[in-house]
């Protein structure tokens, strides 16, 4: 078998078979030089693939590197997964939430990348907070407090690894097939029962359209049931960033407030949706109404929030943090951007929020870099909200004078202010 | 600028603008590395390019080096080129008629490659003949005699080389565009007033259909004109092998033997109809008609082979061997390939005579190898013949008995035997 036969196929339109995609995949560690690499990414991106082209590619992936084994863990493992998006804190809130319903959260997450915000930096906000923890460690706080969240290993997935990073310089990303094994790759490696994903659209998310975002997840639902995973979807809108905090530890700060029924509406249902498909998907709640009414009872109750704590002690993290989250150091710097003029805020870029927190120390330009718990984003306003001149409509923290002025520069891009109040669109567009 | 967004914009279907190109051409000999250039040649493979991009990409990758001033030669210089074929000694032959009229033929021509023959390679099979020659040297025997052919610069269209060579490796070869901008690079870089093209149609040819052959002929056609040469192809033939003889110094006697108007039929045609084209682009002949009248005297008189002679000996060669080319030394080992049943002979697989005969010694497999001037095949019966059980139908001529053993096991594959005897095709199919 030759790589140049296999590029040559798939630019010709052709479907590879599961040994000409074992060939690329192993080769992509090892044998095949990047030039060639590309070249067939860019012939895929264009041409397609097939779903079980996209399957096959997917679990060969998957069984690049370690894959792990749940099989220690009692009860039924659910995964979640977000495609992205700017002050999406859903799993400090829908974890505990569905661990509270029995549900085995047993997570591996990432960290800050470019505009976007990675779980792992939030829970580090924590004093004391270890995300890298033994395997028997891991297995044990889930099996004892039922959700636990760890780093991810450094050989998830590795080919996904090599085959992202050609993509990311290629223009080879924007391919749904391509999206789809890769996202799908790791959450098979991570190895949990079921998997429920949360596709973001709009115009803060990759797939800009409900089309693209039906048409991705409609793809990962198949890769997983293909792999014999309970699977299932979620389409949701990220035109404006979720919530009311960007940064790390007001992140925390919102998801306390959230699972102490106090946070805002946007991230109270979607986290109460996620948590209800969670247990759904777990199949030990019942219909999706009466995980609905499980999910509800377990954030009324104190129950969720309780689970945040456990976890948060298991892992050597100080609740006294979440009983008080004032305790959280803040910024040297801070400032408020405030309203050129009276109106209704139609929108708040989302990719341009993640950015600005991101220039307030908040994020990583590079993977590496090192990051301020305590920078980032307060929107006091909102999409809806009518405003006056020269009122406040975010507070900025940065660890910087410099950062604060960066970040207030590219904020001011961020909010658009009409006289029409244009309707909301609906936050939970569709399900796969 | 970057060439993320010049792959993104080709991978949807965009046209690039010259600043674009200029980009990628520029980069593509330094800081572009060659995962971007491979994926956006594959890119540029499946979405195509336009009749501008194609003009401006050719015209970048020819000026990308050095490129030949022949302003020093009177009078005006046309070039030929061959889209590669076996057995196509055209050069050794039209260009003498295309001189003896009166055209400047001031030639680079390549070495052989593949199952393909290089014109250097077989002049020099001549012993002294010198292809290396100083600039001064080169116009100085295009003056005087009318035509001389060197060997390619080193620095002759360096992006083209660089693309290529990505290309050979990547499945990006078959594209008309990129095929049609790599050849006019190298010829606009030559430097010729007037281009001639020979586009190879058939099994043995790159092209296989003759609509792809017209296309690849127009579009170079419409490059050399917006470049500022006259410029025309004509449309060939290239099922069977051209003439009888294929190997370096056996091609020169049957250039001899053509010039001496004793050469097969279909070879003697083409080279007149070539040679006519050429003085016709020249315009120092009338007509085309006219030019095929005295491109044919000029054979005939035997002033053409006179030419060949001329240059031969300004370039060092020892005409004794064109005189009498039982001179040329023959090789240790040769053998005869018999019929192996009664019939007409339906076809001679060209591409797998030049890969017999480079398998016999006459050829490389990498640039550089050494190859044996005496090597080759005599095909002693071509299409349309008809043959009996254990008649010979060609002698291979090796230099050694194990590559010996070899080409008879392998040109045993390329004849075809039939009771029904088809209808020959033209030799000469289009002009564009």
């Amino acid at each position: 078998m030759r790589i140049y036969d296999i590029i040559a196929k798939k630019r010709d339109g052709g479907e590879l078979t599961r040994e000409e995609l074992e060939f690329f995949v192993s080769g992509s560690l090892g044998t095949i030089p990047d030039y060639q690499l590309s070249a067939l990414l860019m012939a895929i991106c264009i041409r397609g693939m097939t779903e079980r082209e996209t399957s096959d590619l997917t679990l060969l992936m998957a069984n690049s590197g370690d894959v792990m084994d749940l099989s220690k863990i009692e009860g039924t493992t659910i995964d979640k997964h977000s495609t992205g998006g700017v002050g999406d804190k859903t799993t400090l809130i829908a974890g505990p939430i569905a661990a509270a319903c029995g549900v085995k959260v047993a997570k591996m997450s990432g960290r800050a990348l470019g505009h976007t915000g990675g779980t792992i930096d939030k829970l580090e906000s924590i004093p004391g907070f270890r995300t890298s923890l033994s395997n028997k460690e891991f297995f044990d706080i889930v099996n004892r407090v039922g959700i636990c969240v760890v780093g991810q290993t450094a050989n998830l997935a590795p080919a996904d690894k090599k085959l992202y990073a050609l993509r990311d310089v290629t223009a080879t990303v924007e391919s749904i097939p391509l999206i789809a094994s890769s996202v799908m790759s790791k959450k098979l490696a991570a190895g949990s029962d079921g998997i429920l994903l949360d596709v973001k659209v709009g115009k803060g998310a990759f797939m800009k359209t409900r089309e693209s975002a039906i048409a991705l997840a409609e793809q990962m639902v198949a890769i997983g049931k293909r792999a014999g995973r309970h699977t299932a979807a979620l389409i949701t809108n990220m035109d404006v960033p979720l919530g009311r905090a960007i940064g790390n530890s007001l992140e925390v700060t919102e998801a306390v407030e959230t699972l102490s029924c106090k946070g805002p509406a946007d991230i109270t249902d979607l986290c109460l949706e996620l948590a209800a498909n969670m247990l759904y998907l777990s199949k030990k709640g019942g219909t999706l109404t009466e995980c609905r009414r499980l999910a509800s009872e377990a954030l009324k109750s104190g129950a969720a929030l309780k689970k945040l704590e456990e976890m948060v002690e298991a892992q050597g993290g100080d609740i006294a943090y979440l009983r008080d989250t004032e305790l959280f150091p803040t910024t040297p710097e801070s400032g408020e951007y405030t309203a050129e003029k009276d109106g209704y805020i139609t929108s708040i870029d989302a990719e341009g929020c993640g950015i600005t927190a991101s220039l307030l120390g908040a994020g990583r330009e590079a993977a590496g870099d090192p990051i301020d718990p305590a920078a980032g984003i307060i929107l006091l306003k909102k999409p809806g909200e009518y405003v006056r001149r020269g009122e406040p409509l975010a507070i900025l923290y940065a660890s910087s004078q410099i950062k604060l002025v960066q970040g207030l520069a590219r904020i001011a891009r961020c909010y658009n202010i009409s006289n029409i109040n244009p309707p909301i669109p609906e936050l939970i567009i569709a399900s796969v």
